[in-house]
């Protein structure tokens, strides 16, 4: 059998062409890193569930009317979605002080801040992710005023949604990620913004709202143990366990 | 003769308690500090030259409309300007690539930016002036959304204008930080924002038009010799070179 093309391969996934034109297979791999690619390592069984976490709540997301790149799951380690030209943008939301935010302003981890916050990072590896401003995104043109405007009030829903889904199952969103991209649709004019890449325990950050316990990537970051144990934690709290056993492929498997 | 009240010691000036209230006196010192305090030095007759200079550009920039704390020059390093409530953001505007942007983005410095783009940076020693963006500034009550469109408003004329003078004398003004404050008018309900702190070579650079040489602080930061040279040069060029001679006070004058 053929082999798919591949796209892209990245930290947490690749990227394969998907069989209509206009879509791409993500694989979500078992690979973790941290710190701008200083700290490497693998959470068995990880891309299984951030498959199916992510499947999830884009999947909610999309039900509230935010529009997103999920067309539906494949298997266990893949997805289909929409292609997407990518704004090379992370839009980080925070609801509580952790991570660089507390370094930055010397506030200590689980302050609540005055209100959601949004950053901005230019994704860009090589120069290690650096915080940006509307200011710069519109100059160098990675975005337009426009576009910006309304990434931001998607990540507000974003966050709100999620914020409540999570209470819902005890956890706490302190901060997340998301990523955005054109979509461009053969019927429309415009390309349509849409959140794309994955919502999971990699990009998020989530506590037990009773013991503050972690439950995401910063047990593996801060190396403090039972980091598959977390993200399973957050799928059974979610109700999405996923099913076990020989239906999850070891390596990149062929579509058809 | 009694000494005025100090009230606050910068790394480049002194401010006293002014004749009158709601008055401060901005004594200009030869101190220089470059990278957060951690390289420290003196340029002789900087003070006296940055006075002059800022009191040359302070006043320009009243005339044409722009609200800044300027009253009056009174001696060779001190010059009375209104008290206001400094708002604790340094505004960068840069027309050219230089300095941390160039690092931040690998673009070479010298490199013209698509557009002006301006920046905010937390003024704060300790926590080494992070950059922020208007997300922090609301979020943490720096400024509210109102006062912010209002100082890029500002930062914006300033830079137009500025650019057009530096011109005339053969000078690019490839970046620049400002500092604003809230002066609340006895006569008036709401405070006004006007241009505070110091317009000079300190806190612009400024560059040859025709040999790109620096004639700005990066000759001290960079150890390129001939620091007060290039100061001079600058109020040269303007037309304000000042007095010399014994009127030059070496030492914190007393006001009376
Ligand atoms: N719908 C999409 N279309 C095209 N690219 C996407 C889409 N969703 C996510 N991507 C990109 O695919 C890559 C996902 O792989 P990942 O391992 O997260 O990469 P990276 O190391 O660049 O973060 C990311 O670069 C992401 O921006
Ligand atoms: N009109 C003003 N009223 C009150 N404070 C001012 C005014 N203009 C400038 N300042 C403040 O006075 C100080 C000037 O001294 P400086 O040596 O530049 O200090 P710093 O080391 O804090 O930058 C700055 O902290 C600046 O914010
Ligand atoms: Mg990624
Ligand atoms: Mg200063």
């Amino acid at each position: 059998m053929a082999r798919r093309k591949q796209l892209y391969e990245g930290k947490a996934k690749i990227l394969y062409e998907g069989p209509e034109p206009g879509t791409v297979v993500q694989y979500f791999k078992d690979d973790a890193t941290a710190f701008n690619n200083q700290k490497k390592g693998t959470i068995t069984g990880k891309g299984v569930l951030n498959n199916r976490i992510s499947e999830y709540l884009m999947t909610r997301l999309g039900e509230i009317g935010v529009p997103t790149h999920f067309i539906r799951r494949l298997n266990m380690r893949e997805q289909l979605v929409k292609e997407v030209e990518i704004i090379p943008i992370e839009v980080v939301v925070r609801n509580v002080a952790a991570g660089s935010l507390s370094k930055k302003f010397a506030i200590p981890e689980g302050t609540p801040l005055p209100r959601s916050i949004i950053e901005f990072y230019y994704k860009n590896d090589e120069l290690g992710d650096p915080m940006v401003s509307e200011e710069h995104i519109t100059a160098f043109n990675w975005a337009d005023p426009l576009e910006i405007d309304e990434i931001m009030a998607m990540s507000l829903r974003v966050n709100d949604y999620l914020s409540g889904l999570f209470l819902g199952v005890q956890l706490r969103l302190v901060d997340f990620k998301l990523e955005f991209g054109r979509y461009y649709d053969e019927e429309e004019e415009e390309p349509r913004i849409v959140l794309a890449d994955e919502i999971s325990p990699d990009n998020c950050r989530l506590w037990d709202m009773a013991t503050g316990e972690k439950l995401d990537k910063d047990r593996f970051r801060r190396d403090l143990g039972g980091v598959e144990e977390a993200y399973q934690e957050v799928a059974r709290r979610l109700g999405i366990l996923p099913e076990s056993g020989p239906r999850d492929v070891q390596g990149p498997s062929t579509l058809q």
